[in-house]
Parts: C-alpha cells; structure tokens; sequence
C-alpha cells in the first residue's frame, strides 16, 4: 500500500463516534461569558438561540466520544469517507525528501469540508421539532453546505449573504438556490438591524458582523425557527473531528504518522477537524507533532492577536467568547480566501495556542495563490484559496526538509476546492492581486490598546 | 455490500487495459473516407493530424483488449477508480421499486470523463516527440482536461474556444488558464481560417465548425505539433472504455447487473465509455441489457437524423465519416448542454444504433434541468446540464418501473458536475429557459433533402 497514490476507507469505516478534545484537555477552555451579567453560559443560556443538543455538545467537558447518529452518518456516506491523497506529483516538483499528504474534504458535493458539521446541525434541529433555520455566510461555503444539509433533512433555510458576496459569487447564490435556500443579500430589509443599516448608509455592502445580526434577529422572531454557525463555536470543532479521525486510519493504511499537521485558519473548523484527532496523541505524549495554522498575513489573529474575552460579531450582539482576537471592529482587507476573513479564533484552539500545543504562521495572499498554482498544476485540483494557506505551510516544510535533507511526513487538509473562485484565479494571474499588509498600529487600535 | 451507499474499487483495480469494441462486433463500422479520393483512410493516412499510435487506435478493427501505458495508469491515479453510487435519495424521492445506480465520474479533477481519454492522447503526443498540441472547445470541458493532461505530460497546448463561450464561461476559461494552457477566443486572428471569418463577419460569435478549422490550421502549420478531439472517434470511446470496465466490476461488488445502461449523448464518448463494456455480453448473447443514449431534442441525430458519410465540421475539412447525422451545417439551437450541441456521431455508436444494439431518446431543455434539480436535491451533486439528460432518462426508465410495479436496475454515467454551469441553473430558476423544438423542415433542409 505504500506506493499507493489514495488511500480510501470503506464506507463501513466512517467513524461511529465524534471526537470531543475538550474532554481531554488538562486546561480546558475558558466559558462564553453573557456580557451583562458577567455570568459564564451554561447550556440551558443557549437553547432560545440554537438547538438544545447543539448547546449541549458546545460545553461538553465530560464525553471524549460522541455518537454520530445514525441518520446523520447514511448522509455523510454521500461523500464519505474522503480520499488521503498522497501528493507525488507536487513532491517531484518540490523535489523534496518529504512525504506530503493531504486529506482531500474538497471531494465533498458543495466542494468544502463545511458539510461535515451542516448536516448534524440540521439533524438535530430537525429532531426537536424546529421547521426553520437561519444563517449568515460570507464567501458561501458554509451557506451552501447548509443548504444541501436542510434539504437533506426537511427545514427551510434563510441564508443571509454578504452583498459583496452576493453580488461577486453568483455561482453560490446558485447553489443555495438549486438546493431550496432562501438567500438574502445584507443588509436587508427584511431586519430591524438591516433597515436600520439601509437607513443609515444605502450604499453599505454588507459585512459578516451584520448578516450575523441579520440572522439572529430573524431567528429570534420567527417561531420554531433557530440559528446555525458553521465555524468558531465548540460543537462545529466536535463534528469536523471526522476529518482527522479517518485521516488516523488512513495514515495507517499508508503505514506513516505525520510529523507536522497543517490546516488554514479562519474561525478554526476545519483546522480543528484534521487536527485534534492527532492533537489527542501529543497531548498524551504518546506522539511529538507539530501543528500549525496557517493564517492570512492580512487577518493575523493568531500571530499577531491577543487572547482576551471580545465579542463573536462586529456589533456584540453575541456572548463575549475567550479567544485570540484582533478586536471584534477589525475589519480585515477584501482578499479572495474569505473563510478565513474573521477577527478571532474558537475558544479550544485559542487555548491550545496558548498552551503551546500548537504553532501558527501567517501566509501573504500573493505567496498562496503561487502555491495554490503549483497545486493545481501538479496534483490536478484547484484549491479553494483559504485551502492555499494551507498548501503554501506545507511547502515551506517540504523545502525545509529538502534543505535539511531530512524525510519528514507532512499532511494538510484539502479544505475545499476553488472552481467557483475562478475569478480569484484570473485576477492573481493578471498581475491583479496584492498583499494585504496589517500595521501595528492598525492591531492597537482595534485591540483598544 | 448490497446495503451499501457507494462502491468503491481499490487503485490496484484500475483496469489494465481498454476495450476495444471494433475487434468485436460483426459488422465493423464502416471506414472514414478521403472526401477527394473516395479512398478509406488507414492510420497512416491519418499521422500528419494524429499521433500515429493514435491513429493506429481509430482503425483497429483487431485488438479485443489494449494495454493502458503504465504512465497513463499512474495519472489516472489522481481520480480514478471512480464511485459507482446507489441513488438511494433519489430512488426514496421517486418512490420507485428500481435500483439505481451512478458512476460519478464528476469527481475528476477537470469535472468530467474527458480526462479519461485527454490523459493518453497527451501522453502518446509526448512519447512520439510531439511539443506541442492543439485542440478546440466549446462549452469547455474537453479543453479543461485536455489543458491537464498536457501539463501533466509536459507539452504545450493552444486551444481555441468558441468565442461566445469565452466571454460566457470565464470559469471554464481560467481553469485551462491556470494550468497553463493558451486559450484563444474562436475566431482569431492567429490563422488563416480565423481572419477570412472575421474580415467578412467581425462580429461573429464562433462556431465548433470554426474553432475545429483554426485548431488543425494551426497544427499543420506548427513544426512537432499534432490536433487532438476529445469525441467522435474511435480512439476516444476507446479510452473511454475504462468508466463501463469499473462500473462493471462495481456492479458486482453490489450485487447486481443492470437491466438498463444510459449515457447522454453529444459525439458519444461518455455514452460508449459508460455502455460499450456492458455491450459486449449482450452482443455476445450473454446477457439482455438495454443501453439508451439520451439526446437534446433541439439537436436530435440519433432519433431523427440519418446514417450517411458526412463532415465532422462545418466547414467540411474532416474526412467524410459514416454517421447518424443532421447535417454538418445543421446549426443546434443555444442549448446549456453545449457538449451536445454536434451534429453528428461517431462511427461505432452510429453501426450499433443502425444495427439494433442501442436505442435513443431525445429529451427536452426543461424537462433535463427539471432532473437535474431533483438529483441535486436528493444526491446532493450538482450534474452538468449534459448529465442531466442521463438522469431525465433514468427518472424515466425509473418511474415506469413503479407504473409497472417491477424492479429494475438502471445504471447511468454522470459524465461530469455543473458548479462551473451554474449560470444555466439560475436561469432555469429563474423561468428563463425555453426548449428549442427542431422541425421536420429544417430537418430536412440540412439533409440535404
């Protein structure tokens, strides 16, 4: 099997169980905390917002293992398991020593490893009896996941779009749209928080902060109808587990471990998902990993952050949540990897960081696409551009191991592919994209320092 | 297994070799023919265009079974074996005692099938010291993988794309973009061909028929460099053979043979990859399958055509082929499902419909979409528009089975997805879409008649 180029699980090996870090960590993380009382959230704070099991899985300190229901686990066999890809064709071109894997969740029918936590989300909703859910996307991924998955299991879904987005991708609008979501550019007129924004600024193009508020309130007002978020929160983390816990096995099959771990970071799902599952091992010190998140140079909330208490959303509508940040009015540059434009972390991986468990780097957007490039180039794939982050931190390993003449085992996780960011594509190749530098007095100010 | 969701084959089960269906039929198809010398070509007659080991293959009436190069193998590693999926939501959603079964050949890297045959035909270029190929492409499949292929072998590729889809697939444009190929907006000012068109027309939006002229001009007039076509011939529904020789073995693996196999049908190179395996027990008597290829009603060669010699181009460049035809100026309406829009098919399909072996079905614009939304919505994929006329055909095949209370195992390609189309959805969406009816007359008219 070693020479193999795919290492593919059978169906019958999708994993039963989630994996929940938090039970495990020594440090566990800090509580959300409710703004006016000071008081930290239990559960119970949740329900009016999300779904009851959902706001249950977000403080479970308890359970290293959580069922995937069975339903849940027939959809994932859509698409699941996903291929473990060895990346011969990009180690020739590196000509490097090292072996270079990577987890491909673009395999996925929306093209992103979202759907893993948008089709248990709308199970459970679903199963206490809720008949809408609502939400925000910015780029579209989570949106688009969300839509297949409540089509999937019978809810209507309003989608609130970043109207740049709107506008800009259409071809995710109409993938919402083949699956039955109602999408709605924000701000809207169809909130108080989006009239209010109309009013005050016609020409606003909408940011996550506000479609966030969007989203909320509609949930809020609309009977039996919840909210759904698809990255930073604590359950998201526990159903992306998936990812690394069938990549274990696949590694296995490609008899090697990994000596660095790499997955890029926005709001920290799919780099908890490919992650944790090897985390468990170091943290144990059974196993001497490296992991690292590969952030954007221009939204550098791990590197160049601060950890405290700040809000989830632009306006604070949300619980303050303990997390590295550049400060919830950060406004991060307009680059192509929009997954990964977000001021702060989840609040486990936040704690990792600190902990010194696991390392970040950040990533200037020019030097990703040339690695997305090369990517595409050699293994066939076009990479969405927040997976590029990831690809750009496992060449720099691949040539460091070359320089040191060492053989080193590199995997990273495919986070989705790029074919509906073409325009991303032509604009790096026309010469028309730039890097986003970030000041330090920039990160001051909107750290309140 | 029979329980399964997907079938998934080890890449120790690529197949070996193709199938080579010519070798075994008994009444060969009849042979292309020099429209000056009324002499049917032989394969040297065809090396100035072609490879020569390509050529070879388009007359090989001998050779049962064909080795894969080794180096083709190794490529086709990037994607393949392929998923043979049961359509389990699809069949709940229908309600239907069938089973059906997909090979999902989306799943390749360019989207489609056509890397399956674009792999060889750059590796045989190559091994024969060929530096560079051309080809055209309309919708833009063909040249998606074969901008891949060329990449991946290392030669250098034009491309002519028919120029309204230029400007209205930009995706499809940047992704040959990104791999490094050259694409040229049809009709150009780089040949001969191209410049007389836009001298008398300027404003002329491109035709198949053009960019095929441009593409051989160029050619012939480039020191080491051969044409290549991604349809119609021979060598191609050749290499295409390996999607039926893994879906028959995945068949197995579920338990099952199908009753019905279908395939949508442009020139004919998903249709014969998907069928022509199957077809060789029934032509042996071995077994009893009916085999349907569904066409566009707006482009209705294989129901409503007529077998004669004709042009593979517009412009009558090609040799006089033996086709089901509708003329080759027969000019197809502006259908989404642009790899259907020709006007002809290929030799072996053609002999095999005259024959009895194969039956066509014409399927409406509306009707296709239709399909294809459902099985979005049910399976989760997205199909190209082409697809969607293979599952309008299965659905139907399906939902007699129910009127007839039987079982029956319908087995279909899905040739490729449509997340670079998704223009053509929206405006399905939207209402925006017609069926083009063709008439008797016009019919006629191109025939000649």
């Amino acid at each position: 099997m070693a020479n193999s180029k795919k290492f593919i699980l059978p169906e019958s090996e999708i994993p039963t169980q989630w994996y929940n870090i938090m039970a495990e960590m020594e440090s566990k993380p800090q509580p959300m905390i409710n703004p006016e009382t000071r008081e930290p959230l239990k559960a119970e704070d949740l329900y009016p917002l999300f779904s009851e099991e959902l706001s249950r899985q977000e403080v479970n300190h308890t359970d290293v293992w959580i069922d995937i229901p069975e339903e849940v686990r027939d959809k994932y066999k859509i698409y699941r398991p996903t291929p473990l890809v060895r990346a011969t064709e990009l180690e020739k071109a590196l000509d490097t020593p090292a072996h270079i894997y990577f987890k491909n969740e673009s395999v996925s029918p929306v093209g992103s490893h979202k759907l893993n936590s948008a089709l248990p989300q709308a199970y459970y909703n679903k199963k206490e009896g809720i008949t809408n859910i609502t939400t925000e996307t910015g780029a579209g991924q989570w949106g688009t996941a969300l839509s297949f998955a409540a089509r999937a299991f019978g809810l209507e879904l309003a989608v609130y779009m970043v109207k740049i987005s709107y506008e800009q991708k259409p071809y995710r609008r109409s993938l919402m749209q083949t699956w039955g979501a109602q999408v709605i550019a924000s701000p809207s007129m169809s909130t108080k928080a989006g009239r209010k924004i109309l009013t005050d600024n016609p020409t606003y193009q909408g940011s996550l902060g506000t479609a966030i508020s969007e989203a909320i309130e509609l949930a809020m007002q609309t009977p039996n109808c919840k909210y759904t978020l698809g990255s930073v929160l604590n359950h998201v983390s526990l159903h992306q587990s998936i990812i690394g816990l069938e990549a274990e096995k696949q590694m296995e099959m490609a008899g090697e471990y990994p000596d660095v771990v790499i997955g890029c970071f926005g709001g920290g799902s799919n780099f908890s998902g490919i992650t944790f599952p090897f985390l468990r091992h170091s943290m144990k010190g059974e196993r001497n990993t490296r992991f690292i998140a590969a952030e954007p140079a221009s939204c550098p909330k791990l590197t160049r952050g601060k950890f405290k208490y700040d809000f989830g959303d632009e306006t604070g509508y949300t619980p303050l949540i303990p997390m590295f940040t550049l400060g919830h009015k950060f406004s991060p540059a307009n680059i192509h990897a929009g997954g990964l434009r977000y001021h702060g972390a989840g609040s486990i991986v936040s704690q990792l960081l600190k902990d010194g468990f696991i390392e970040a780097e950040s990533f200037k957007q020019l030097d990703t696409f040339e690695a997305g490039v090369l990517f595409a180039r050699t293994e066939g794939i076009v990479p969405a551009p927040e997976s590029n982050h990831a690809i750009a931190a496992a060449i720099k390993e691949a040539l460091k191991a070359k320089e040191e003449g060492k053989k080193k085992v590199i995997l990273f996780n495919l986070s989705g592919h790029g074919l509906v960011d073409m325009s991303a594509y032509d604009q790096y190749m026309a010469g028309d994209l730039t890097n986003h530098e970030v000041s330090d007095s920039d990160i001051s100010k909107f750290l309140g320092e």
